[in-house]
């Protein structure tokens, strides 16, 4: 998996496979130990059974590699004492020989700047380099999100997964991405902390210099349970976790999908100053819903002034609609009217931002159906521009096939815009309430 | 749109198109006027301007017409003094005439049944009769169930959308259902009520006879502004709203996902006795998730017992997995140690249902891929039916095209076999909580 990951991605150093029994592996030669390997070596990427680790660290120190990383599992998230005793003793013979040890039990580094991959079957988009950095204690999360990622728009520096951390940690990680001038936007998956006041001190530099986002695993009591299973580690009080994130000025998110949603806001929207969302769609009860949502997430949707809702009056029909905001009408499928509507709303300075919200099944059995979408697309993206204004496109499909094809060529219109797009209104408010209070804490920080 | 809706679903009795300036519409003799048609007629479906109802009213009365449905909007909703003097003269004209008024500014019935669809190109799914009876006084609301609802495998039987409710309302709708014997669950969008005192007593009373779930909209400021725009009702204090609901033994929802969730469970799912729940997928983030997102949504994710651990143990890898609960175990991809691994989990007494996660897309590149996915899917039919545990499956795809493609198909062969299929696990834990606390509420009324 690994080795076709690389091949794939095209990697451009040498890669040398390391195997006892082959001679040759997908075309390349084979070596029975990283130490026969002829040029220099500078990480080395373990899939061997746990028992023979130690000996390949001791190896791997002969040949003067600097990185191990252990994909091996086996260690102290099996809760047996033998798998505790040998991950210690492979953190210290690294530290002996001069190694460092990413992992156990992790999927290591995807670098698409590097053309590093740590999976197969990765879409061109995956393999874009970006300027978000995760570093996350769970495989499974960082290659959901390489794959889930960029169909949402997302494109990231580095991903490493770092497993159980028994050299290389999330303090020490989390360090490597506050300084890295690739990485604007940091997001870490964690599961607990070796050394919590040196966390808590590198968490604080690493929020004042860019966004930091924690999704914290384990914060019930089967959650801790599962953790400790997973990687070995200590979740930790949720209390503290808590307040230790907060002080930091740490957003917190609490579940991947919550994650992404929050990346793509930092992706496609500029500083939002304010909480006043103005939100346009069609449906009186969509529209409830979505002026329900947005306060219950902490934005406010203001009554729009009377002369706004005049304006909108005047090419809008009485039955049906309604333009207080949430402004409810079927004038969207009028490109001019859709168009003027946003203007009339993002035009006032009582709104900081909008969503709109789409039904892409709408008129989608007639011919003309797709073009008037697309023509809804490009008068948000021209308003946006005329009024500056940040946007959040909500697209919502029924979930048949047909409605999924066009919702995935319509996000990707929106998208190649720069237009961030969410499946459901309460996702974006909860996204973009996170996001603003981001903002908001860095302008009591400077005012502070 | 209700003319082709009719001719679409094949509705069998006599339809009779009105038009003062037609004499044919859509292939059939068109009218001038209601008390030019021929024959009986039971309902009549207006889509006139508002200041045109009174007079039809008035016809509808001399014809004996019995029910007439207002699509016809802008009356108290237009928030115009007019709207709503013309709302109030609708009621008392029927009223004296013996006509019952349904709206303004509504939907109308959807109901399977009687080949009765309020809206076009509805798929040959949301035609087929159900048990699930749903009252909503969003027209786009009841639009969007009829839609997404039969794609999650939802049946109705009854869709009544009911707008401003200037004569039939949600209390006198919601006797109805109590009473349908076609209808099993009932379902409600609620946004205001005319009669406190009364609609409590009927919601009692039909929470008695069967499941009620409601789905209020308007609970925060600007939800509320919105709802008198939309409907002209008064939303109400949201304090009394949820006491009222509590006391009646009735299920609240605060999205129209998050009903049709509930209503997912309520289709697919045997009662459950108690709130373990066991959890098997693969990934250790995914699982540490999975046990959070249960015990926040108010399930308990109980530790196995160590005998059925060893037994786990004994086709289950060490490494890369954990048999604790959650399972998280990459032995899914193999029947037989699927199959067993759910056998074990269900066998325990401990367990009340179980929540299976799977991600599509793993392996979805592979060509034998998809035939491993149906091999899960038949191993969770299977071992439902021997160990006789309630199962819900969580689906997950990362967006792609494919990907979505392989999710319609997997989850119609879920559907199929009975099984009910959520987005995410928190989705289904939230749903399958409220599911439970149903029949918590049912067994604590039988023990009182």
């Amino acid at each position: 998996m690994f080795l076709r990951g690389l091949l794939e991605s095209g990697y451009e150093g040498e890669i040398y496979p390391v195997n006892p029994k082959a001679t040759e592996i997908s075309g390349l030669k084979s070596y029975p130990n990283v130490k026969d390997i002829p040029g220099p070596v500078d990480h080395v990427i373990s899939l061997i059974p746990a028992h023979l680790t130690p000996q390949l660290i001791e190896d791997c120190g002969a040949k003067g590699v600097k990185t191990v990383h252990l994909f091996t599992a086996g260690f102290s998230e099996s809760g047996e004492e033998e798998g505790a005793r040998l991950e210690a003793e492979l953190a210290d013979i690294g530290r002996r020989v001069g190694v460092r040890v990413l992992g156990p039990n992790c999927m290591g580094i995807h670098c698409p700047k590097a053309r590093l991959a740590f999976n197969i079957g990765f879409t061109r988009e995956s393999k874009e380099s970006g300027t978000i950095g995760f570093i996350s204690q769970s495989g499974g999360h960082a290659v959901t999100a390489a794959e889930v990622g960029p169909v949402r728009g997302l494109r990231f520096s580095k991903i490493i997964s770092y497993g159980n951390a028994c050299d290389l940690d999330e303090t020490e990680l989390l360090e490597y991405l506050t300084h890295d001038p690739d990485t604007e936007v940091i997001a870490a998956y964690l599961e607990g902390v070796k050394d919590g006041p040196r966390f808590q001190r590198v968490l604080r530099e690493a929020a004042q210099a860019k966004p930091v986002i924690v999704f914290k695993g384990g914060r019930t009591e089967a959650g801790t349970r599962a953790v400790s299973s997973h990687t070995g580690a200590l979740a930790g009080s949720e209390t503290i976790w808590d307040s230790l994130l907060k002080q930091a000025g740490v957003i917190r998110v609490y579940t991947l999908d919550e994650l992404i949603d929050l990346l793509v806001a930092f992706s496609y929207m500029p500083p939002i100053r304010a909480r006043n969302v103005g939100v346009i769609g069609v449906g009186g009860g969509a529209s409830v819903e979505a002026a329900d949502v947005c306060e219950s997430a902490g934005l406010r949707v203001p009554l729009l002034p009377l002369e706004i809702r005049r304006e909108i009056r005047e090419f809008t029909p009485l039955a049906g609609s309604s333009v207080r905001n949430p402004v409810d009408t079927l004038e969207i499928w009028s490109p001019e009217a859709f168009s003027r509507t946003i203007e009339l709303v993002a035009g006032w300075e009582g709104i900081d931002f909008l969503i709109i919200h789409l039904a892409v099944e709408t008129n989608i059995n007639r011919p003309e159906g797709r073009a008037l979408l697309d023509a809804m697309i490009d008068s948000i993206i021209t308003m946006r521009g005329r009024t500056g204004k940040p946007i959040a496109v909500v697209l919502r499909s029924s979930g048949i096939r047909l409605g999924l094809e066009v919702l995935c060529d319509v996000q990707q219109r929106c998208l190649e815009a720069g237009l961030p797009v969410f499946s459901s209104v309460d996702r974006a408010a909860l996204a973009v309430s996170r996001f603003i209070q981001y903002h908001e804490g860095c302008l009591s920080a400077r005012s502070a």
